[in-house]
């Protein structure tokens, strides 16, 4: 009744929000084609499949493609061995693929090895700290990524390289990010050439909002991110910022 | 291994996040236990019952409860009846119940009735616009909400009284708001004594942000919401803002 002939309710490659239900219903769409988007997660690493490293990261990874709006699929792990990688993708169609695991900078890294063999890569290396490892290729007409096993170089790796290149590759619209502006309460150091997210805590003391660096002592320390609000991003042309910069923060969700 | 003895890994009462899970299996819990919470919506009119009016707002707001990481239930529609809609409730348990529809100002408003008969009533009506019939009580034991059978009208009063008064309720943790600051583009009117809750449009010109309040002509038009990007909100006490003003915007998710 009130929406108007013309009037353009939802686009191709936008995400379906609550509030396009009514409206669709109302010009009596009652049905239309949607595509889930699956995105699946394999871990490799000899280690994960003898059961010698506990495997982290690949469930927060399956919980962070849902969070995200994607549907999550368990492609389990595989042993450092191109072959089993190749079988396990294509036994498992997926529009989207992240392998976690042998991307480092050593010869016998086998994610890398796999996407030189049978598919292309685009990029392998990023000066981004944690995560440098990360890598882009295609296989079978297909986006792969491959990622640090270390669940915080994952998950910076899935929310700033992963998420933005999918969103830009699909067009999706209407995804905000959420900023906050507040003033550092300690110096943070940084490494010329490097662009490094740094885990903050955010708080208000006497109106003014506070923004602590969170100390971090490796990639893998889970922890600095249960405690964080946030990233600062620091950019690679940056040596740092002393303390009582004005700063802008990246809210994780 | 990097999880200190001591360290407070998730609280009760707050959401699990992606990054939680590879914490909790560093400290070697891989079983927690987790409450889903039922939110039932049960959409009344005889007008539904017959199928006189098509039931736009039950889809938006079972929508609207998963995207807020609620477990929807539908509860169908029920006649202008309050015998009927206790019945309803009693034969389908759930944390929290939404009614919409039959809680307007007049003596016939069946919502209202039911929780006056069978339960309490703790607020019914605000001044805020859309969305004045809102209503808040008890049935049984439960959080009752009654709310208008309009999408946007229930879409507001969803987002800006429901989830406030469960986030409170259940002390829900790190659920944050995003905003931002923008420069109107036209004037806004408001009625003293009236919140309103403005839908916008946010751009960008000349490296500037933009707030454009959208025409709306009732609460019904869910157009509004589909072009916005977020809502301005009067204050009560607010004549309305000229155009120039720096304002707030709270964005939609």
């Amino acid at each position: 009744e009130d929406i108007k002939i013309g009037k353009e309710i939802i686009k191709s490659g936008q995400r379906i929000k609550p509030w396009h239900i009514p409206a669709l219903l109302e010009v009596d769409v009652d049905t239309i084609r949607v595509w889930k988007i699956k995105v699946g997660v394999l871990s490799t690493g000899d280690e994960l499949v003898q059961g010698r490293v506990k495997n982290t990261t690949q469930p927060m990874l399956l919980s962070l493609i849902r969070e995200y709006g994607f549907e999550p699929v368990n492609l389990g792990v595989s042993n450092d061995d191109i072959d089993e990688i190749r079988r396990i993708l294509d036994e498992n169609p997926c529009d989207i693929y992240i392998i976690t695991g042998g991307t480092g900078p050593s010869e016998k890294d086998e994610s890398k090895q796999f996407l030189a063999k049978y598919g292309t890569i685009v990029f392998h290396g990023l000066n981004i700290r944690p995560s440098r490892t990360t890598g882009f290729g295609v296989y079978n007409g297909k986006p792969v990524f491959i990622i640090s096993g270390l669940p915080v170089a994952a998950l910076i790796a899935f929310e700033n390289v992963i998420f933005p290149i999918i969103k830009c590759w699909l067009n999706l619209e209407g995804e905000k990010e959420c900023k906050v502006n507040g003033i550092l309460d300690r110096a943070v150091t940084n490494i010329i050439g490097v662009k490094s997210f740094v885990r903050v805590k955010i708080y208000e003391k006497e109106a003014q909002i506070f923004v602590e660096p969170l100390k971090v002592t490796g990639s893998g320390v889970i922890s600095s991110v249960i405690d964080a609000d946030g990233y600062l991003i620091l950019d690679e042309n940056s040596e740092g910022l002393p303390e009582g910069s004005i700063v802008e923060v990246k809210l994780i969700r």
